[in-house]
């Protein structure tokens, strides 16, 4: 028997995840939490950090690597010849500079106190002034480029976050040897290839958020120099080879192996991005099949064979989810974010109360969040109305909309109010909001040219809230498949540690092999109600004027409330 | 010295007031309580009410009347001759059915389970579908009639509410000997000019409620013929003379001035309707000064020589709130309302707890609400915020839109929301937009050739919320007065009795001269910020486009939505 480890470095901790190669089974899953958590007040020895920063210790990484390895090897029972790879995913852009050894230079005594020298985390907002510039650098410089990334160099992307350290912190930009994502900055720890020259950069972030493309590199000359910024003294920076996903980067040192209890000299896989590790774990395989992991925000991605401008996406990258495809993702900024922003702020203590023995009627306590009774509670009041019922349609545009208008000084908007509106026809209406604002980039692929033949989720709002589902299925007129991922992006990473591991090492050569065997193969699907349907059709259509309106047409009335003027 | 006393039937209670003639000072006051209150769900006797019915026992307001006035004539510790003029106000269109001799037909055995015998309070709604099919009628039949009222007959006018009485109480409709306004009946049985032919009808609630003009009388055949409706068999039910606000009725029976403590023989003014009767209250005599009356809802009352047709306005009616001008009423559906809506359905236990020790430490505890607690809460947080700051455009229209657009299938909307958007920023939003609401009026009336020279304001909310009221000025750019009247339209209504009572009985032969005696002289002056002037003005425009948008150009959207679909 043989199995793979996936590791997947989250927002507070990290999980590791042992699966069957043959079947997919996970065997055992173990998490650790990182020690400082998000440092965005104070770095660990007490210096203050600047507002919008959102950081991270890189020893907490390390830490939290071995302890959720060691803790998952011990849960299997396995011995240590039986785990044949491993593969790793981390959030992105999250990004640390490293020195010509590969060692992160937050543990130089010298950058102890410099938060610059820190973990960037992906929502880390101190670039965002350096991301305006570039996008309007951008929009000269390089339109065809900036159409495949959305219309925008968002401030999570690579670019601005080095562009920041080159401002707020000369010397250490000039001395560092490379600005790692951690994935990548991970694998080179696990492989021992540290040193300049040795270290190879994960295709999947690369492409994503330092929007690189196989065919031409990274962005071009005009984009720095509309920026007056020097393309090769950032490039000096990046100087890792980009070495696509589904690849090797090399094999475990017989150090780490002690550490985290594995066999030296075990392929580790290429590092991806957690969100697009999710693909194969869903066990998709084939272009058309619409991923949508639902939770804070919702993320899209659908692969193709073809390459073709979409507009208003996040990003679109030949290989950046699977090898052979190009990899297409849109996002929308506000969901569970949306439902939770309502929940946190606006919820009475009757309304709490009547929650609590809701959640007590239906033998639902015990472990579960004030919150979560709460938006179970609210839920099951709105589901007994019925589509329409409520009077209202808002615009998830709390974030501002990421995909297709990718305007982020858009804001939300609740529209049909009356004395007679209850809390949960709101909840209802932002729930309703974000299908519809799914149905946009669904409907958006399509009219690009890419065809769209299942729409699969994930995430935790698909597990958690089967009326949410219902809407979206109700909404979106085709059925929704959820998949129950139990462990999330560390199951689709462990594939890649058997893709990694390859036939001569007991796996498969291909993605698509690995992925039919252990990718998750259940599915709850939720079928659309035809009368539902028709209804929200015609609300639908509502919500697309109000996007015209609000989103095109007088977009400035929001653009200008929004700078509080 | 001579005094009168006005008594103000309100929603739940009757109000009498003794005012000095000479100076206006109030000497006493007294309320007392409808014993039933509202009747929403069953008659005094078990008889169960259809919803949206508001319904009220005559005999709660005589009561209520010998109640309020015996008590303040004791307090006032006057001598029963010192008081020679009595004036009556009550809300409208609030009415009851009644026999020849002039007592109320739910006083009959055979009437007492006969839900429509009893008074229809002006908010009672069961009226509306007939309200409906009468605006149709009328769009054809008498358009410049209906542009007189706002191109709307509302549910709470006289014609809907009569014919529901034939539709649904057909024998009753035909034995009634009249159809009445609970002010004139109380005129009547304090004049003890009961019987048919002695009674009278109030030219102001004739005018508003029942679309009467001295010119043309009530409306003409053609609304009724195109609703299929008799005029001649409704208007057999109206048949007392129509007097003008400003005269006399009757004088007071000697019954009814032992059953009060009160003279015989003194006049009786004619009734009047409770908002209108603040205008002499608050010391208006000359056209131009606005008077807006801030409560649940907000009525915007403005005097004119000239006779004009205004778009979107309740009602204009020669001298129907003072002799010898044109009384022009616009309105506002939802005002103390919408804030009412917010308070007691979104609000927190974090907040209630806040806004507790606010009012602890601001030395405000006792007697007050706790919802009270929280509008001066929010108010006090959102001050300190610059205006703009709030990021929120509202649309006040959770009851739909009274002026100027007569829509009442309009909705209310919210736009700039974020997750950063605190509660008492849309609680300010809220606020703000009654205030922009309240500009589009004035700035009608002057649109339509009627100068605005000065505005007043009058009702709960001018004088609770002082944060309102300055927020009130910086938007409509102009001072706001408020008269801080003491006991409201009662004080007016004592100033009709001293015009009734005229020189001849120690008093005044002008309702002007009687007024600039008697009316409230005090004001409480908010001044315009410039700055703030300058930025209103701006988001005021967008809010005029959202009017514009929501209000005419997309209007189907919300009316949509309101009808469900």
């Amino acid at each position: 028997m043989s199995y793979t480890i996936g590791i997947d470095f989250g927002t507070l901790s990290a999980r590791a995840v042992i699966v069957d190669v043959l079947t997919g089974e996970i065997v055992s899953s173990a998490s650790a939490d990182y020690a400082h958590g998000v440092l965005n007040r104070e770095l660990p020895d007490g210096t203050p950090i600047e507002p919008e920063s959102a950081l991270q210790a890189p020893g907490d990484y390390i830490q939290a690597l071995v302890g959720s390895v060691k803790e998952a090897v011990g849960l299997s029972g396995l011995m240590a010849e039986e785990i044949i790879g491993v593969g790793i995913d981390a959030t992105s852009c999250t990004i640390l500079p490293v020195d010509a050894a590969g060692e992160p230079m937050a543990f130089h005594e010298e950058y102890r106190s410099q938060p610059q020298a820190y973990i960037k985390m992906w929502k880390h907002h101190g670039a965002a002034p350096y991301a305006e510039k570039l996008t309007e650098a951008a929009k000269e410089a390089c339109p065809d480029l900036l159409a495949r990334f959305g219309g925008n160099i968002s401030a999570e992307s690579l670019f601005p976050r080095m562009w920041e350290m080159k401002e707020k912190a000369p010397r250490l930009f000039a001395e560092m040897d490379e600005y790692m994502e951690v994935a990548d900055w991970i694998v080179s720890e696990l492989t021992g290839a540290k040193a300049r020259g040795k270290r190879i950069r994960g295709g999947c972030a690369a492409g994503y958020k330092a929007y690189y493309r196989p065919e031409t590199g990274f962005p071009p000359k005009a984009l720095f120099n509309a920026a007056r910024l020097s393309r090769k003294e950032l490039l000096e920076k990046l100087p890792s080879p980009v070495v696509p996903v589904g690849n090797a980067a090399g094999r475990l040192t017989r150090e780490m192996a002690f550490e985290l209890g594995l066999a030296e000299g075990i392929p580790v896989a290429v590092g991806m991005v957690d969100a697009h590790a999710s693909v194969p774990a869903c066990g998709i395989t084939s272009p058309g099949e619409l991923l949508m992991i639902i939770g804070t925000s919702t993320c899209q991605m659908l692969l193709s064979e073809k390459d073709l401008p979409v507009p208003g996406i996040c990003g679109a990258v030949p290989g950046g989810i699977l090898p052979g495809y190009v990899g297409y993702e849109a996002g929308q900024t506000s969901v569970g974010d949306l439902f939770a922003y309502f929940v946190d702020n606006y919820i009475t203590e009757d309304i709490h109360r009547a929650a609590k023995d809701y959640a007590f009627a239906s033998g639902r306590i015990g472990g579960r969040s004030k919150a979560a009774d709460v938006h179970a509670y609210l839920s099951a009041l709105a589901e007994k109305k019925a589509p329409g019922e409520n009077g209202l349609i808002a615009l998830d545009w709390l974030n501002g909309n990421r995909s297709p208008l990718c305007d982020y000084a858009l804001s939300g908007m609740l529209v049909g109010l009356t004395q007679e509106t209850r809390p949960e026809d709101i909840y209802r209406a932002l729930l309703e909001s974000t299908a519809y604002g799914c149905r946009t980039i669904v409907e958006n692929f399509i009219r690009a040219g890419l065809p769209v033949n299942r729409i699969l989720a994930s995430g935790g709002i698909s597990q958690k809230n089967p009326f949410a589902m219902q809407l979206y299925a109700d909404i979106l007129g085709v059925p929704v498949e959820v998949v129950p991922l139990p462990v999330g992006p560390a199951h689709g990473s462990a594939i890649f540690g058997a893709v990694a591991a390859g036939s001569s090492g007991g796996s498969y050569d291909s993605a698509e092999e690995a992925i039919r065997a252990m990718g998750c193969k259940e599915r709850i699907v939720y079928r659309p109600v035809a009368d539902h349907v028709t209804i929200y059709d015609g609300l639908y259509r509502k919500y697309q004027r109000l996007c015209q309106i609000f989103g095109e047409e007088e977009k400035d009335l929001m653009h200008d409330l929004r700078r509080k003027i």
